[in-house]
């Protein structure tokens, strides 16, 4: 009993901790058993009861589909309850009335015919692309009008039938409404409003991330791919947070769409506050965060740069990379917080950093685009671009290259050694010089593998070939990694843009001009 | 009244093109008014009604709220609805007997107090993440415990309230089930099946696409940028399949969670078909994708080469794509057809021309990293790494092409020329050797435009600085969109590896082995 004793301490500690992650959660938990608890009164008291008769079920049945998380989601489903319970109650009286008019013979068949043709066409209806998200509303329909045109028809007078329904569940709906407004309210403005700025965090962190491990990595093993893939790198914190900010289009676009269904609240005070600009500015965001996706793509890409050439850069790519994540967290915060501050200063840094990196790069191009054996192309046909008459330069430069370092490397041709397997220079404690050095001597020691002859069997499945790098891309990987974050920064601008637009749309109070005013008033008390 | 008729002409016409897009959706429709006219045919007529009583409207309730598209789905919905009613019956029958029993007084307080407790524990079990997908199932156990409670506290014998209620939702149910599946079946499966290869074909769209208007692209205008993001690129049918693609994950799960519901059907005839593979797949497919969207944002960068430089290598890059999207057509070809074919020999074909491509840039890599005029160097703060040792190669090679080349450019230093005005060259007509020479007098004739001077005023949000590009990191913009390129191939590997698992788990017919017996046959006849 031990053990289970055990693992029933564990089960309250998880219940506990998810208690504690969000106590909304129990908020709302306890508010559903309220609102039930207030209604069924209604019925356990005698008062009540004997007005409403047992009509008042219905109100129960409201309430326990009514009450949702937020009280936008609340408006929203209560609009598509209100709304098709009138709109069945309204038909359902008219069919009722032609039916009973229509003689005791034809009255079955009418409504048999008329159940039938409001089930296909709300059916129907609810799968038009515009009018999706009142798929609830159309199930009401259907419902509603089923039950009030029979049971109109078994217990006469389908228009009392329609009214106690109607009633009971304006009971239930005002109920619901009434304890999800009024106690300790859960806004999906809010919910939205935080999880934006969440998303920004979650791209900044798993841009650090990536940085750090592509600079950290000495080319040690790599668990299988196969796996990875699918547990999505366990060992990757923010890159899960970040893809799912990449998966949050329809979240942002849910809470959105529910703010929009409530009344001014908190800080989000002034009408027509603009919830669509989230959408848009998250949008913007995870046009950025694909730029993350893909260097995080190079991270684990098959086709790797030298762990010697990447710290070449290390300080760059750090530089750039921190004043970038540093910028998309101050846009995070000042959203949060619901300020306007300049950004200009940062956007500077951001872009003078990044021009370092391009420079350096620019600079070092050579270590990116390495020279090549000869022996590589002998045996193979020559390409229409290996007889050009301009390459004659990086021939030469090529030759002087192949000159002043060992040949003896060439040598050995066919012996592929894997990146691993060669010692990690500790770069940092050698000059740069030396690092170069080895650097290109490395280049040259890795022979390209001739191209595997495949057997065309027919039953060769499991035996498929693999893709291979040449050297040259390996460099170029880099170059790769550079580009794509530097065409992250360049999104950031839009982001910027964005984040701006909302800031005036939604008039964010400007900490610029605070400060302005605040120096005005410094330099008339002076 | 020609307009409103014309406009109502369209509207017909735009209902006719939706049933006509998907059939599935009519059959849908009529499926669901048959089945409420079905369950309504039991109170219309004397003798079913007799029997079963006015419960039975709660069996038009239950098919309202279980009938859903798929097959699947609907069994899902039915057992939450079928588990969550006996539970809450089982439960509402030992409350209401303990309450009964405890006398008169104490009764309404158990009743309420449980009601209350029931309210907050689905809600609170609802959130929890692994119970999510069972949300409508607490719902139900909330609702139906509930009603039997309450009603059986005013009408007394919650048992017959319970027992009447259980099998009018069972006879909707029945109902439900039997015209779902009976009658002209959508299968979960089955969609799913055809989503998964429709991705496929997507994801190879996209990538030819983006190819083509890379090498099509004439440095010409693009629309503003924040336009297009929102209205994802309207003149790229292609890329929106493949954003869509990208957020098919919730949609494949769903189908296939729906999926798993399904008996043996149709093409999918064996038990415990793979469905969770196609899930996997899928998250292979997108792990593709998001190289596609990657060399999608090369495409609409702000930094981008030349157009000459692009077309340098226009065949091999072509070579290699549409190897590339071929191979992903034919795996979802495949897919499709529930058939296995040797993919040895694409692969290899993708390879070879992906190492064609490979070999190309390496060769003429020097166009790649443009030679960088030194004025630009020398009014600014030097980088640890201008001083470097090893870079006289680079300089010796720079100042040869410069010596080579018209220094004559040089002379407008600090004239930015936007791209587009340039006369794009008949490249295919020149000798290749004459766009080189062009190609590299232009490399010299862009200055760096100067660092822009920013004014950091408090109040400057709407003029924010820009991003600017050195132009050598504009001719590695092409190094990158080749070395996505690469990655993708690189990933084609995973790919085909994944859809050949499921292959094997779902046991498609083995195309190799076919061939492979029919050539044994034709041996054995000669």
């Amino acid at each position: 009993t031990g053990n289970r004793n055990f693992s029933f301490k564990q089960w309250i500690q998880s219940v506990w901790e998810f208690c504690k992650g969000d106590i909304n959660r129990v908020i709302f938990s306890l508010k559903v058993g309220l609102a039930v608890l207030l209604v069924s009164l209604l019925i356990l008291f005698r008062a009540p009861y004997e007005v409403f008769g047992t009509n008042i079920i219905w109100s129960i049945l409201t309430v326990a589909i009514m009450f949702e998380y937020t009280v936008g989601a609340t408006f929203n489903r209560g609009f598509n309850r209100a709304v098709g319970s009138l709109l069945a109650g309204v038909l359902a009286v008219v069919v009722a009335q032609v039916a009973i008019c229509s003689g005791h013979v034809v009255e079955p068949t009418i409504i048999g015919a008329s159940i039938f043709l409001i089930g296909a066409l709300t059916s129907f209806m609810k799968l038009w692309p515009s009018l999706v998200p009142y798929e609830y509303g159309f199930r009401v329909i259907l419902f509603t009008f089923c039950l009030i045109v029979v049971s109109g028809y078994r217990m006469g007078s389908p228009v009392k039938t329609a009214m106690d329904r109607l009633y009971s569940i304006a009971i239930g709906a005002f109920v619901t409404v009434f304890v999800n407004v009024l106690i300790f309210p859960i806004w999906a403005g809010e919910q939205l409003h935080n999880e934006l700025a969440k998303n920004f965090d979650a791209v900044a962190d798993s841009l650090e991330e990536c940085i750090r491990k592509y600079l950290e990595d000495d080319d040690s093993d790599h668990p299988e791919f196969s796996k990875t893939v699918m547990d999505e790198f366990p060992d990757e914190p923010a890159y899960r947070r970040c893809q799912a900010t990449l998966n949050s289009s329809t979240k942002l676009e849910t809470l959105a769409s529910s703010a929009k269904w409530e009344p001014p609240h908190g800080r989000f005070w002034h009408c027509s506050y603009p919830w669509s600009e989230y959408v848009k500015v998250g949008a913007v965001l995870r046009y950025c965060a694909y730029e993350v996706m893909a260097l995080h793509g190079v991270l684990h890409s098959e086709i790797q740069a030298p762990h010697n050439l990447r710290i070449t850069f290390q300080s760059e790519i750090l530089d750039a990379s921190n004043h970038a994540a540093e910028l998309v967290r101050s846009l995070g915060k000042d959203i949060s917080n619901m300020m306007r501050t300049p950004k200009s200063t940062s956007l500077k840094k951001v872009h003078t950093s990044t021009e370092r990196l391009q420079r350096a790069i620019d600079m070092h191009s050579y270590l990116l685009t390495s020279s090549h054996d000869d022996q590589n192309y002998s045996s193979k046909p020559l390409t229409k671009l290996s007889h050009t008459l301009s390459s004659t330069l990086s021939d030469l430069s090529y030759s002087l290259s192949k000159d002043g370092q060992g040949s003896g490397d060439l040598e050995l041709p066919l012996n592929p050694q894997p990146v691993g397997t060669l010692p990690s220079a500790p770069a940092q404690a050698e000059s740069y010089h030396e690092v170069m050095k080895k650097q290109q001597r490395r280049l040259h020691s890795w022979p390209s593998r001739e191209v595997d002859v495949f057997d065309e069997g027919v039953l060769e499945m499991d035996n498929l070939p693999r893709m291979r790098a040449l050297e040259s891309t390996t460099a170029l990987s880099l170059a790769t990694f550079t580009s794509l974050l530097i065409e992250f920064v360049a999104r950031l601008d839009h982001l910027v843009e964005s984040v701006n637009d909302l800031a005036v749309m939604a008039r964010f109070k400007d900490a610029g001009v605070q400060k302005y005013t605040e120096i005005l008033i410094q330099n008339q008390t002076q």
